[in-house]
């Protein structure tokens, strides 16, 4: 196989393989080329892929030792790519009657829910994490684009029990907003004991879904890695019990009456360097 | 840029752009060479990403014309893959209380249910979808992976609806297997009329669910474009009443006494040529 036609596959195999531990002799074996030509190849693709905001290739060095594709925005896209979701959500037809703000359609976009997955990945990136978690419905789509970079599995809470699922862990927790004392179980075969777990949610207020997740956590004696919310919004009457946490943006303000919304960056884009 | 680096950077945006078309002058100007250049890399692309059975190019001439990479599996990849599957579905491990299958795991798993979206992906390549359809929750993360493949937004009926979606249209259908009646909502904003919709969903029994899925669509006056399902079972009870669909995998017998499963590939290898 040619140079070209190697640089085509492997940047492929890299990019469906993100955080995987791949060998040179694998490379070498697999397009049969010197391990010295494959070490070329890969000094062009890190170069390209930090220079056009794919990520990197870190280098495990030693005996057992390859290459990682770490996938990473830059902070110049990042920064342009918050700004924009900020603009979109800002449009004063996504209010609905409550103060809510209509999200469907961005959180339908596969482009757009794939970059908000890389964000977190790369704020994250520092983080060993076993697996993704987040809790029916709006925060799947959400987690599965997280662990696909980070490539880990992701496991799913309910808020009721479903038959297909066999035996579960449930909790009861006191939602932030409402009051309500509500649900959440969780698969008992889905998490193993000491998991790190990053949790993902579309939506934050007081944080009261978020630590219904890290108490199904603890049932597991699992660890939270993380907590990544995509929006959180300020919520007066409570004080927020979530504190560790990294936002994409925050809604500041909205304004039934006026028809008015404010929405800011939140503080992942200060993790992004 | 050389030649080399031009195929990396041109190799990930191809494949971070499915079924979108690409115009000569935008890879000729965003990498500074020459139009002849661009067309002999993007015959090495082609070769390549045929070859490792991960799509291919389709020219599209005239003036507006240029390439739109088609992801899509080779037969072979696409039959060990789903040989793979059946196999791991089998395991008695898997054996539910009724004669339910645990399949949370494999849907966990962020690389198989990429695999299985551009499975589908590669067997409705032919029919034009504008939008992908599933019901919360488990067939979430499979209609993502179709849909980011497909280059398409994604749209999720919900079985209750929720104050942060707006209003709804709602329809009653009767569950095949269980023979209640049930509710299935969608946004109203979330699909427009005479879209052409692809519905996908993990589990597929009579096919009540998938009824539902249609009437809702009629509601819509939208169009079915397609029906894929991960697994279908046979239901001894009912007649199935979906009969236009792809499946992946066919739960042909779970034998809850003598902790046998049997699982064979569905009618959608066949659709890959």
């Amino acid at each position: 196989m040619k140079r070209s036609e190697r640089l085509v596959v492997m940047t492929h195999y890299l990019l469906d393989h993100p955080r995987e531990l791949v060998s040179l002799p694998f490379f070498s074996e697999t397009y049969q080329a010197a391990k010295s030509s494959i070490s070329e190849d890969l000094g062009i693709i890190n170069q390209m892929f930090q220079k056009e905001s794919i990520g990197y290739l870190q280098t495990v060095s030693g005996a057992a030792g390859g290459v990682k594709y770490i996938p990473q925005f830059s902070k110049e896209y990042s920064e342009s790519f918050v700004n924009q979701l900020c603009n979109r959500l800002e449009d004063p037809e996504r209010l609905l009657p409550g103060g809510y703000l209509f999200m469907s359609d961005l959180l339908g976009e596969p482009q757009t829910v794939r970059n908000i997955g890389r964000l977190f990945a790369s704020a994250f990136a520092d983080k060993e994490v076993d697996v993704v978690m987040t809790v029916a419905t709006k925060g799947i789509p959400l987690a599965y684009a997280v662990a696909s970079y980070l490539n880990v599995p992701v496991v799913i809470a309910r808020r009721d029990p479903k038959v297909t699922e066999g035996s579960t862990v449930s909790i009861n927790y006191v939602s932030g907003s409402t009051r309500k004392i509500q649900t959440m179980v969780l698969t008992k075969r889905s998490l193993q004991e000491k998991s790190r777990v990053l949790i993902i949610d579309d939506f934050m207020k007081a944080g009261g879904t978020i630590t219904g997740m890290k108490n199904l956590l603890e049932e597991f004696n699992a660890i939270t890695a993380g907590i990544g919310v995509l929006a959180e919004a300020e919520d007066e009457e409570e004080e927020r019990v979530v504190h560790d946490y990294l936002s994409l943006v925050q809604i500041i303000n909205v304004d039934d009456r006026n028809k008015q919304i404010k929405v800011t960056n939140g503080n992942l884009l200060d993790k992004i360097t």
